[in-house]
């Protein structure tokens, strides 16, 4: 294939659009599924009382490369690990590219063979997608939206508002990587140690999690709005509250020196490789094992409990610090950093 | 709700992102499901053998307002239609929107009713969504992605690729509506008749002639790349010739002055609210009367023939003038209009 950037034509739906869809879709992500060729993907029924999970999320970040990965890897994870929230087996996905002309077809290349590597890893289908080019000077390079369908077995009843009284609070690893490492490389910053991004496929840990715990209220990944906005809007789904343990979540030393430094609140910086989960206390300790023996739960913690919320003043999350004294933890209201995934 | 604009803090992850979603996207368009709050919506298992029908769509149009609808008009047509085409029931949507910062709070407004009045009639929910914002003189206002899962009975079975020697070619009403109206706008042209798009949703067009037609070898909407690229994709997919016959297919006289005018090819001209059948012989006048009788096939016609293809040349699409005269009718290559969808 000569063109070495893409154009407007690459997405008109002639013979140029096969061409790319050919030579550099299908080429890496492809699949069986997606080789049908027809407007829509068909695929095989699920088995009697399997349910369907369904989920979208498009991907606008800047830099499109970063340490630790690229907007593929993003494309793919995000919507990997919200499908996967709701106990589904992750099967199908589907990739939308929103190309700006003059896009340099080296970097559509590398992007989408970190997508057929991400997606192979986290065992989904490419078998859908769209392209469309847009003017130089709008877009900006490439953005991708990915869907993606699960199917959740018969007895599998995860949900947000599941949350109660006495249950703890998971959480996968270390915060706060991801968005820092974004930040980090948008601002030409450099710091010590490295920061990567911790974007990953995390249904495998999910399933290892459901299989020690079934019992298991639910899943979050704490992405944009960081681990405060997800206990917020969990502790308002169930109606209760969250208390966190500051000296129990853990956060990499070059994280916390780059956010006291920048007047970042950790707790509200994205990450894109973490899952929160609330267990029955009973079984914590088999859950926080089966997050320690996953290749992206080594760092796992037990980080607080939910409690019953007091009637008037409803559902809060706080955090309880190394002094003894206790903060709310609000949801970040505007916006810390944008363009994070 | 005070925000006239979108600012990037509707995109953050916290309390202004979660304020979009309930005043603008939940309040028109919302479903059951949405309402869920999970990151991903948990759906009914399908009834025993039902297959999965899925695909996705981008929408990068300008103007976002035109003559026939808006981009919201589109987003539901456009992914509703191609999962259609499977012989799905179309079931559900999802809507990820990529709003520019700064843009008015009353267009995303009218863009979002429009969204719930398509997918009402097409009879589909939306049950997962995603917002991302970016920064002002990025992005094009709004780019709305839509994915869409179907549900295929059992003994349906369509495909490009199933084209026989002997079949019709039906096209459910006049040709290059869209594309003409939407170049019209942008270029600030005006015509004696005014050029509406044709953008509708056509899965109850669909049903109906696969009830009268149950043979239907496959439907095709012709999109971007026009009549000309979907035959062509589809000759390909089945190894055979397609003739069509100019004077059986129909045009507004106002839609062929415009592309007389400014050079355009009415066969590789995009649609938004057509659909391209093929039939046995035997079922073809079945399948055109239930295209008739449909509210958006009133200009249905039976406009060509599948041919077998000649082995050495391989499949073409050949146009047949009324002067006798046959003429390859080519894939688009480049791009004749962009951003039409």
């Amino acid at each position: 294939m000569a063109d070495e950037t893409v154009l407007l034509g690459h997405g008109s739906g002639g013979t140029m659009m096969k061409r790319i869809i050919d030579d550099v879709f299908a080429a890496t992500y492809g699949s069986e599924e997606l080789a049908q060729g027809n407007d829509a993907a068909l695929l095989p029924a699920p088995a009697p009382g399997e349910r369907l999970a369904f989920s979208t999320d498009t991907f606008v970040v800047t830099p499109h490369f970063f340490p630790g990965g690229n907007i593929g890897r993003l494309a793919v994870c995000g919507t990997v690990n919200d499908v996967a929230t709701s106990g589904a087996k992750v099967k199908y996905l589907s990739v939308a590219m929103v190309l700006e002309e003059g896009f340099p077809m080296d970097d559509l290349r590398r992007i989408c063979e970190t997508i057929r590597e991400v997606a192979a890893e986290a065992g989904v289908h490419v078998v859908t997608g769209d392209t469309k080019v847009v003017n130089r000077g709008h877009g900006d390079g490439i953005y991708i939206n990915t869907a993606g369908v699960g199917l959740v077995p018969a007895g599998v009843e995860l949900s947000g508002a599941n949350c109660k009284p006495g249950d703890a609070i998971l959480l996968s690893g270390t915060l706060g990587d991801h968005g820092i490492c974004i930040m980090s490389q948008r601002e030409n910053l450099s710091f010590n140690a490295p920061i990567e991004s911790d974007a990953a496929p995390l249904n495998g840990l999910i399933a290892d999690v459901l299989a020690a715990a079934p019992d298991t209220r639910c899943f979050r990944d704490p992405t944009r709005g960081g681990l405060a906005s997800t206990l917020n809007e969990l502790g308002a789904q169930s109606g209760v509250d969250m208390v966190v343990s500051e000296d129990d979540v853990p956060v990499k030393n070059v994280v916390r020196g780059a956010c006291d430094m920048l007047g970042y609140d950790v707790f509200q910086v994205a990450n894109e490789g973490k899952m929160v989960c609330i267990v029955p206390a009973e079984q914590t300790e088999a859950a926080l094992a089966a997050m320690k023996a996953n290749k992206y739960g080594a760092d796992a913690a037990i980080i607080g409990r939910v409690e019953e919320a007091d009637e008037t003043r409803g559902p809060k999350v706080f955090l309880e610090t190394g002094f003894g004294s206790r903060r709310i933890l609000d949801m970040l209201v505007g916006e810390q950093l944008p363009r994070i995934c």
